[in-house]
């Protein structure tokens, strides 16, 4: 069995490890705009250090994926304006001396995103600090410093085959689309259980909310859950006690990742590395909503998706707010065009339905009752059950479609300011499997709907065969 | 407004005060039978007094509808066997003496009902006590001169607008079927009240539960609610301050009046008083499953009907728990045959349904998942929602009457043991509103239909003209 799981691991570790040659050629570009931007900053006020950031430094990266992070550090008297607008002068200029390609990109503060001889990499600027962080990425420096202390070679295989794992489950990354786990947070997984066996081990026994020190700190337990009351996975920073490393991570994906780690523990098998492109059960009895509508404008991906899956919540919400069940909801995105997906129990409402009165007792007890009376919609009582009237009433709109149009015209469904005009005024509604299908054919996201409809996670499918 | 009110109240008495003639009749009739009783039994051992109680002996019985109750009290010494032997010997011979008719009923003990000259009546035995009583009908004769010597000759008659007032609505009378305001309750009611405008005035702002002292009692009032934790009125009696006179009325009535109260106070009208037959809306619609079955022996109407309300319940739960949605049930019986009515939100399930699992850190969650992979009815899934395990589900039965005859061939419909044979194996079950209704017609009981169709109560038709 142990055989078995070491033969597993070392095939996906071929997979994701970088050749000596790829990892040489990533470090001469590297080493090439590093000293370039040296040149160029050295004699500026306030740099006082260009360090190399990254999975790439750390040794944690996967094949064909380095991240490599060129961080520009200043000392914290120089102004943000200026922190900014210096680093990516410069990093524009050396990355187009190497004959590179850029742009820039906002995350907190804009920094220069670049590809030089098909590498990607990103030059920023933050604060030389050692505590009162003044931006998001003053802790950077010292996250990859406290990998590179702390981790072995060997464990630097293992967070790699961590990775792979959580990419095939769609778990890994801290974006909003995912709420799943950051490079920083699979190391620092790695740092405290040595391997991915032993990580998956424990995680099979976890229950939310997890704690996990990573070395002794001095907040106990207690007072962590408190301070961090909406974390299902708590990680204090070792180098930062008061910040949750893990903070991204939801409900949801703790969740998946400790059954993952079940199966994996009772059924180690390849397949929860690769995602499996099964054959998909096509049911045509699937009642599905589907949303479709495209940007007019660029939006950062974190703010696109928390837009979406607010909207999509909102969309939800409405729907079982009129009288519908709604099993499950996703959207889909290239960040031009938008997709968003319910799978509801029916597509009609049945023509009648049970409208709940006040209790008997309440002031508008009698109100009610004369309502209903003289609504020609009245289809049977008001009646008493309990302490409480009630009143059969008949439905004027009875389809989906119809339904949230006009939950959307009346704005009482609640989306996100910034795709209201796309989903009230410009959204196509398309009703019906054999619709939602033949749409997803003809524009390009039959894949999506296809895993929608099947509803299962890769983790799982990698285990059916057994089934 | 008052004036219309004491109009309205006045043309209510005339049909409901007896005459003086009818009177004198039942006067007469009851005079003969306690002499010839008197001298059957007076030297018999142990008889200490033979009196005359119910509403004919308190004055508030309605015209047509006598209660004579003759009781025979004895010494507590003699045993209950003899007190009911030789009760139901001389009642027969003393109907039978003056030309009636007679038959034996059962209650906690036997006793005989006559009738005499189209009067209908009872001779009942008891014990004379003044506490620790034996049998429940020995505070009888303690409840009569307690009305006798609290109540005016003018509230006799606002006991009987009461009483007409609540056997309009279908709230008069303490027998399961109803749960309602025994003639007692009534009595009291006005005793506290002296008249039913101010009872309906006080009752409209009631809230359950409610407490009512007849007469100051030594209990405080949180003690009483915790004596009598599941009474939503709570009226100590006054010859028994440890027991509640209102025991048997149930929230769902004790609303309803609270509801009459309300609406009657707003819209005094004699249409209150009768039961309207107003012009039933027939919405085709309507989703009605029936139950009907014919008993083969005769039980007491409270066994009858305790054992019918719990089968309904149980197998409203039971269609509840297969995935319908239950909105609304009643029976009707003559005793002989017995209707259930139930109304539903469809007659038929969606074929797909969403089975919840456990949590992903539950003991069985990989179990769950095993087994849901392999079963061919699974459709899609299993997935994770939250820290929850779901999978898609296809059904094997869907309509009403096929779902509903395996849970009864299964047993997991909690029906009255009494009541078994009939629901599990015999009952037609008749789906569909045209059904329905053709059924209730050939079997003569359309009437309940369609009330049950209606769903409106009468002191909610009678507001209804004017809306």
């Amino acid at each position: 069995m142990e055989k078995e799981l070491d033969k597993i691991l070392s095939v996906i570790l071929k997979e994701v490890k970088p050749t000596e040659e790829e990892e040489k050629r990533v470090r001469d570009v590297v080493e090439k705009i590093i000293s370039l931007l040296k040149k160029e900053l050295t004699q500026e006020h306030g740099v006082e250090e260009i360090s190399l950031e990254g999975s790439f430094a750390k040794g944690t990266w996967i094949k064909g994926k380095a991240e490599v992070d060129i961080f520009v550090q200043f000392n914290p008297k120089v102004d943000k304006d200026s922190i900014s607008s210096l680093t990516i002068k410069s990093g524009i200029k050396t990355i187009e001396n190497l004959g590179g390609f850029t742009r820039l990109r906002y995350a907190e503060h804009p920094y220069v995103e670049g590809i030089v001889d098909d590498i990607q990499l990103n030059i920023v600027p933050c604060y030389k600090l050692e505590k009162d962080w003044k931006t998001a990425v003053d802790r950077t420096p010292h996250h990859t410093r406290f990998v590179k202390e702390n981790m072995s070679e060997a464990q630097r295989d293992q967070v790699r085959l961590l990775k792979a794992l959580l990419k095939a489950s769609n778990l890994y990354g801290a974006e909003i689309r995912v709420g799943g786990f950051s490079g920083y947070v699979t190391e620092l997984l790695i740092i405290k259980y040595q391997t991915l066996e032993n990580l998956l081990k424990h995680a099979a026994r976890w229950k939310p909310p997890v704690i996990i020190e990573i070395q002794p700190i001095k907040i106990d337990k207690i007072q962590l859950s408190k301070k961090f009351p909406n974390s299902p996975l708590i990680i204090p920073d070792p180098i930062d006690e008061n910040r949750n490393a893990a903070s991204a991570v939801t409900m949801q994906k703790l969740s998946e990742f400790i059954l993952l780690a079940k199966l994996f523990v009772e059924n180690p098998s390849i397949k929860f590395f690769h995602e499996n492109i099964t054959s998909k059960p096509l049911d045509a009895s699937r009642n599905i909503v589907g949303v479709f509508f495209s940007l007019r404008e660029s939006k950062p991906p974190d703010i696109l998706w928390g837009e979406l899956l607010h909207s999509l919540n909102g969309i939800a919400r409405a729907l079982e707010t009129a009288g519908f069940k709604v099993w499950r909801y996703d959207a889909w995105s290239d960040e031009k065009n938008v997709l968003m997906l319910f799978e509801l129990e029916e597509l009609e409402l049945p023509r009648l339905y049970v409208h709940r009165g006040p209790e008997i007792f309440r002031e508008t007890a009698l109100g009610f009752i004369y309502k209903h009376l003289k609504d020609s919609k009245t289809v049977a009582g008001p009646w008493v059950s309990g302490d409480r009237i009630y009143v059969l009433k008949r439905r004027t709109l009875t389809k989906v479609d119809k339904v949230l149009k006009q939950a959307l015209e009346k704005s009482t469904v609640a989306v996100s300011h910034g795709l209201k005009k796309y989903i009230t005024k410009e959204a196509v509604i398309i009703v019906g499997y054999d619709n939602v299908i033949r749409f997803a054919e003809e524009n390009g996201f039959r894949r999506f709907v296809e895993d929608f409809l099947c509803g299962r996670p890769n983790y799982i499918d990698a285990v059916r065969n057994g089934f």
